[in-house]
């Protein structure tokens, strides 16, 4: 096996369920508070937006979770996914370490977000909701929600943030050949998009108002549920298939990880693969090190605070303690668009208040300098979002190429780069800018987060 | 096993060698002739550009020529590739059919192409080639090459039509990530190029054009080859492996195919699958139809005529009996690019003359709709090329639902979409035509073949 590059698990082989981390913190994660009354939410409070399974996932404290056969039945089409190891990157960084990563692009939508897109879409289906609303920026999540949503025979409204659906028409086409309804955002079918557009004719829109309107139109009918692609409980718990199925393939390898690294936006991919490593941190003693890394433009954990704040920039959403930058924070216009986002999920912010893991970030383009480095040696192009894992990895292998050491490294390519190729047109063309975020803005969009006690 | 629909081979049940059709035809393949002479080349006409193990396998009788090691090794980057069974698509279509598909799409390159691109460089490389040339429309075949030839080390000049490289900056892009230099022909770096430049300053380019140019820079330089991507005897041979994993898959499947289709530009991905079922056809009296699906604006089975012509434009390739539009044939701009090829490649053209297989033309509006109903159903946006095997396999199979037959349907998804969302959402706008070829075109580039005793 030594001489191999690829790990497959047979079907046999993918997990049966899901991995909770709560059940192995040693502290308990804060609760999620009404935005009105300041109190921890019930189910009641999420039932309008959510199928109550969902909403069980999202509190339960048991260490595994039933994959229903109906969604493994649709995971087989691509999972279990490739665990390769990057021999030829190893050779051309001419590092002792040994690389490996976990391939998420292998699914339908080229990235991780169908691993949840698809038990999301089945638990609605089974409590009989007739259509699902989204919102999506650069059209990762709402493309593969309009997968799931179609197979399961959903409707899917999505409402894409404008200035996204005028310049990524390829995303948008992606959706529709799924059979999804692909709205641009603000748009004249809300209120809070009509309310944008009355004093913002021209707005190209923004992630927290298609938040808004997603959310407004799954609100407004009993047949309707709203999806999220990230950051929540229950969606960490569906990723979690992903470090699951790494632990057997490296067992294959016959070998087990120094350190587990994955690129960090919402938390989603990262905690999918890391989750099941810092559970067995904890309960067996291990020192397998976790590492996030977030793009420099967008420092949640790096340079946010550990506080209670909304998910969307409208103040709808329930209060959760995360790193955040201040929902009023506004990163630089990078292309990992997967990345851009203020906040961190909560139990990801939690586990690394713990110390349970680490954090770097990184600018663009040296970003983009080791995804083509990763591309020339792999043969894949990452997406702009997974390059800074790749930049991670390839950063902890130059330090054992110096230390002479023969770490073993694993992170997670969550997706590939074919959608994002002007992404890397810009960078060819030298169009890709290192622009830090502004600290007077930083500043005051900490200062601006809603004043409840951190406990 | 029988609740399956993904059949993965091990890495170690990868062929170790590629299958020849050569060895089991009941009547040789006519000789390929000297443009200048009219008489059979030999190995020295074409050693300034192939190497000579590539010119050994253009000329070889062997039924089995075995795979390099080192060529295997970048195989098992992602081979052997998935074979899928189309519950999904079945149930859609509420047939009694049984239909399978092979995906090629999970190359790096997302398309067969890789599969002759490394052999190719590997040869190259080891007799001592610097730099390829090549030629490229669409740019899957620019991109493969520039993926195995930096695999290799060696240089890639890619000269890309030059519509195309203004319209895909995307395969561009992917080209320059592997580290190819790509050039838009008609260029100025050639006599060729200047000549027609010349001429017409604003000329978009043609791949009859882009041919000349790479050609002549091979043929000048005694460290460069040239490299072509389909239609030769050794690209097909290389393709090969598609149908000898499938049979493998087919096995584990414990099935059989009744009807075994490809869609068919310059006929690579169609022989790769198809070949292998043709000679056990001969060796064991077996009756597995062969179907190959071409567009009905690039006719060249369907309306063609079986004849010596040039592969070029510019009559500078040798002479090859073929089924031919003639090379003055201009096809209407279709999205399926990669068969846009006025011949067919001569090996696929005996076998159908010799009545092995059949082929069926269709418009590209139906084939869109095919494309999208298995994107649907199974998930994969299939390239513009593929939707046309996919819409024969769909036709098959409610032919079935008619007879009440259960026919096992296979068929080579060559390639997915997701570098072609232009197309579908070019289709989705409802901006697709299905012009005809101009019939009186036709008849005169029929009328131009060079004029050779048909044996």
């Amino acid at each position: 096996m030594s001489d191999s590059i690829k790990y497959l698990l047979s079907e046999d082989r993918m997990p049966k369920a899901w991995y909770n981390l709560v059940a192995d913190l040693p502290v308990p994660p804060p609760a999620v508070l009404h935005p009105g009354t300041g109190q921890p939410v019930g189910p009641d409070d999420l039932a309008p937006l959510f199928p109550m399974a969902l909403i069980a996932q999202e509190v339960t404290a048991e260490r595994e979770v039933e994959i229903p056969e109906p969604v493994r039945d649709v995971y087989r089409q691509w999972r279990p996914s490739p665990l390769f190891r990057a021999r030829k990157l190893e050779k051309a960084l001419d590092t002792p370490a040994k690389i490996y990563y976990k391939y998420e692009g292998v699914s339908p939508t080229g990235s991780h977000k169908p691993n949840t897109a698809v038990p999301q879409a089945f638990y609605n289906k089974q409590e009989g909701t007739k259509r699902l609303t989204t919102e999506t920026g650069a059209g990762q999540w709402g493309s593969s929600i309009a997968y799931a949503g179609q197979y399961f025979g959903l409707e899917v409204d999505v409402y894409m943030v404008k200035v996204s659906f005028q310049q990524k028409p390829y995303r948008r086409a992606l959706m529709q050949t799924f059979g999804a309804r692909c709205v641009a955002s603000p748009s004249v079918e809300t209120n809070s998009g009509r309310a944008v557009l009355a004093e913002y004719p021209d707005s190209t829109g923004s992630l927290g108002i298609a938040i808004s309107e997603a959310v407004e139109m799954a609100a407004q009918r009993d047949d309707t549920k709203y999806a999220l692609g990230s950051v929540l409980n229950h969606v960490l718990l569906h990723q979690s298939i992903i470090g699951l199925e790494a632990m057997e393939q490296m067992d294959m390898a016959g070998d087990d990880p120094d350190i587990v690294i994955g690129c960090a936006g919402g938390g989603s991919n990262l905690a999918g693969l890391a989750f099941p490593y810092i559970g067995r941190n904890l309960r067996e003693g291990k020192k397998t090190r976790i590492i996030a890394a977030e793009p420099a433009s967008c420092p949640t954990l790096t340079r946010g605070k550990f506080a209670y704040d909304f998910g969307d920039t409208a103040s709808l959403t329930p209060l959760v303690k995360m790193y955040t930058l201040g929902s009023n924070f506004i990163p630089s216009p990078i292309h990992a668009g997967g990345l851009r986002y203020h906040g961190m999920a909560p139990l990801l912010s939690h586990a690394y208040s713990l110390g349970l893991m680490e954090a770097r970030a990184y600018a663009q383009t040296e970003c983009f300098i080791a995804g083509v480095t990763f591309a020339k040696a792999e043969g894949i192009v990452p997406a702009p979002e997974s390059t800074h894992a790749v930049k991670a990895a390839i950063d902890e292998a130059l330090k054992c190429k110096e230390s002479g050491e023969s770490k073993t490294i694993l992170f997670n390519l969550s997706g590939h780069g074919y959608f994002d190729m002007q992404a890397y047109t810009d960078f060819f063309d030298g169009k890709l800018t290192d622009e830090p975020y502004d600290e007077a803005m930083l500043a005051k969009s900490l200062g601006g987060l809603p004043d409840i006690a951190a406990e």
